[in-house]
């Protein structure tokens, strides 16, 4: 099989990432990238670290809508750019994975709220799928168009789905306390994320609603079969990869470490890329970085009978371009781990 | 004013720090350092940035005895070495700041509940004074003994203290989420302190209990003047200083974030160290680096009414070194801010 | 004493150490602080910081021709915008630090050449004084215009003072490999400085000619009494300060290190900045990190008859806003020392 | 083909980055790993970030004399130990990457001036072939000893051997100037190497000689086709990862930028690892990342006429594992690139 493969938003982090994969995923061909900032320029001044790929000279956004056969479009634009170009892929034949947040929500209400502006294509609201594979796997394969989550609900929606059944979980006060490295803040000039204002320099940010919020409360409601909230409150790591999520929950259940740790297992029993780790070991997102991998840790505070659930991810790999790919590899029948299993680089 | 000093455990993290505040405090006189390590050399060895203060040779443990006219003794010892030491310096009537864990808690019970031992001097348990000047500033004073907080406590009780009045909160359900560089670790040889290790390598530990969880809980229950238990959980920040408490919690009043800060404004307003941010903008642990500032913010979350208080300091100086010091000038009638007005480093 | 003085450029990385410095100077009021970006706006929105400091509103840099009762104003700008104000400054009797480029060269011609434009005040270039008190000392107590040094070029002239006698070194053929931290960048929004950029991605840069190489061949060819050239690379460090400068050099004379040392050692006897380190250590950007202070060391490679000789500084402070208010400090008769004395922040 | 390797002092860096590589070459069967420190344990508790390769058990050193059907030992022991245990290891038929410094000199005499022992395989050292692909491709193919070359070297001779050809250069002053990142110093426990000491702490090191030198003269001086000496200084990067040499230069031919820059790329054009920069652009170590690339760039300053020549790889890979996959990929007449396509992880 060759898969022909468009990059739009190509010289990004995210976009980066996607093209690392793809360039070495034995079933895909790259037929395109776009960047309106290095566009008629070679891909590698943006990306030294991509020399070794054959060349790729970027092209602006609007040239997409003359390439024959493509088969698969990632979108690696930021939202509302993506709905207005999404609609236009669509009809021209190609299946996307949108990386943006424009699909992710179903109800187009709570985008308003969120983002602060009017879907304008609400028609493929319904038939997007969340792409989180280890949920919506089935769905996935079959659709055409895969809105890819966001790097935080990854990380928690992975720590917190084998437990909201059965009412085991006091819903009504999860606390989520995020850790993310300034990838995920974007490769645009900005004074707040120079190097030196982020070394050593930890800090808290949006604590008054970060936007990747409703997007967790909407597959966390599914999951729980109710109405769930939650407290979200995301941090940002000197570091340049990585997420850790710290979930704070209220167990309406009696059970010990173990039995937890054991119930995770199950649940992850047969997915190929998220482990649970051992006993006595916690994550740590150097554990996972540059891969598409998630390592989630389980703890019972006996004293207060809090419950807290720890999950790392590498947000630009299995939170976003890896997740991607995964996604890719599904809609497209093969097995969902090529081209994914590169090892993480430790140290 | 000259005052005559020991720094016990001089060549550790924390011993520095002392040296470095001390060494350009206007009444202090170092008198004695000590460093088994680095016995009969002179301290520039550990540590080369200390070269431009006047020659001092470290002396093993022991020959603190022998010395004359020390006034006052800081303490940058192992816990259980503290408080084998503490009762000689005393005895020959030098005052005391100690900065391990040793005298910090009222009950030996509890001591031996979470540091594995039994207290070895529970005659002095009474007399020491909790020298967190914010809430203890008249004991301090008079003190024999203070007992330095942790650098964890320190955070956790300047942003709680002024809500824990009035059943303002609900103190069944506290979450601590701490963030802490990796100073705090201490000077060791150790494999999961290498830079290799942490660089990239954002991670939790001690996630089923740490040793400063009875610290906070007995100083909160005093404010709350009722029993508190909260669950406390520290991660390790690829970064050598700052500490980042970010405090989870429900309140039981309705109020509005501009009251919550005027709340904490209110109860800081003649506080020479801590400082409430403005609204809109929230702490960074690079505020405050190499000072005894902390600096401290407040949010609510309208959706879930979660409040949240997040503060930050320099846990080598007002986590350590630094309150140390402020103790000490307490102790001795100065001005609590003489020596300590450095500014903090950014970046 | 009390000296007056105006910060202009105030919100950039320079701007803040001269107010960090400044505002703990026990001879110094803050009178003016200009920023373009900030105009009305409360300094510590530029700089949390130093919200210790007493509230300082920045100006537009226009307003400081109306200001009354300036001693000393340092000109924190980039160069060209310098060049035009300072003839004003002087016009109004201030005396002026000028921490940009403008007025380092004494040859207008050399100044077009590296600069790409015009001198603008070059009937100022003959009083101009160079602003390193190590060996200008005299000079720049009368001075009405001090030109602050530039970074690299404080660090490798601080090496190679001692050694450009008396033909001991081949003055054609020295090499300078120097190492910056990022902050010399400065505060400017930019792609190239972003954390993901710079973590983990060391890197030559100006390797085809840097700005700072004319200023060095000028002090060295005076120090030498013949023209002088170096190659002159720098590098980008993944930290926020410090310089490391490593010189290779040929001598003409056989010596051993011991010898090489002591030569160094005599010239910075009575220098309360500098200080040759140990034999058998070598000096660290983080031994000097906040502070004043200059650590130099030297090596002969007996194989291969190279001298080596390192230097270290922190590039905000004696490469820049320390400088400046040393500089200062002669200006006015004080102790050069006032004010600078903090020790270095370690780790 | 399917490969059965052992990994000799698997827990290391060099041994984990072995396994990273080797656990995803898709010729390759890992049949054995050794680690004293961890006997009996499970590989995935060194190294939590290799939970996904299937499961190994870490055994003593000694027990690689019981195994059968090896064919190719990685020796990612110390010096000595190592060639202690290569010449039974070549008894039991298997063939031996090296990756120690034991079999690189060939020349017993330098061992012992520069290691300061007696080597011990002295009988190998004539069959040893020094294992870098660019220089000694067809030895290698046939070799059944590869001396895996030190990551210095690695870079450094990338850089120049293009160059020592018909007296183009002086090779009577060479100046190599390195900085590497600290996983270069290993995995133990060691205070130098803690995150707080390296942290902000760019120093030199080893400025008296450090022991890649032979090595590298060895090499140049065959391709100079007479004896080279060098003058080599390493320095410490706040980094895990990366080395970047900057070779100061001395030619004997006038040539411009771009003539040198052909010079080079003609050398590497067949080359699948090595790739010579765009004018106007510089290597950096972020380019390189987790990958067994290697980028050169050259400049000449045409004021003082030195060459000055820039090359960047990872330490662990190119420098150490990737080029040992590299090297073993050729003695089994494989494809080189098999398995070490991976491309640099940015950022």
């Amino acid at each position: 099989m060759s898969i022909s493969v468009a990059v739009l938003g190509a010289t990004g982090y995210t976009g980066g990432e996607l093209l690392r994969l793809l360039g070495r995923h034995p079933e895909v061909r790259i037929a395109h990238v776009t960047s309106e900032r290095y566009a008629g320029k070679p891909l590698r001044q943006a990306f030294p670290h991509l020399t070794a790929l054959p060349e790729l000279i970027c092209r602006p956004l609007g040239d997409v809508h003359g390439v024959e056969d493509v088969d698969v479009a990632f979108c690696a634009l930021p939202h509302l750019a993506s709905m207005r170009e999404v609609p236009q892929l669509l009809a021209r034949s190609m299946r996307v994975v949108d990386l943006s947040a424009d699909f992710r929500l179903h109800d187009p209400l709570i985008y308003r709220t969120w983002y602060g502006t009017e879907h304008l294509a609400t028609q493929l609201l319904a038939e997007a799928v969340y792409g989180l594979p280890e949920l919506h796997r089935h769905a996935i394969a079959t659709a055409r168009l895969v809105a890819n989550p966001g790097c935080y609900p990854t990380s928690v929606l992975l720590a917190l789905a084998p437990l909201l059944r059965e009412e085991w979980i006091d819903t009504s006060w999860m606390i989520i306390d995020s850790k993310s490295g300034v990838s995920g803040a974007g490769r645009s000039a900005s004074q707040d994320n120079l190097f030196t204002e982020v070394e050593g320099g930890f800090r808290a940010y949006k604590v008054e609603g970060h936007r990747h919020t409703p997007e967790m409360e909407q597959e966390l409601s599914l999951l729980a079969g109710s109405d769930v909230r939650i407290r979200f409150v995301p941090h940002l790591l000197p570091q340049s990869r990585g997420i850790l999520s710290t979930c704070h929950l209220r167990p309406r259940v009696v059970r010990s470490q173990a039995e937890w740790q054991e119930t995770l297992r199950t649940f992850y029993r047969d997915e190929p890329f998220v482990r649970v780790v051992e006993p006595g070991s916690w994550p740590a997102t150097s554990h996972v970085r540059g891969s598409n991998y998630c390592h989630i840790g389980v703890a019972v505070d006996s004293r207060t009978g809090c419950l807290t659930v720890l999950s790392v991810i590498d947000n630009l790999v299995k939170g976003a371009a890896g997740q991607a790919v995964q996604n890719m590899n599904l809609m497209f029948g093969m097995d969902e781990r090529t081209g994914l299993e590169q090892l993480p680089l430790f140290p």
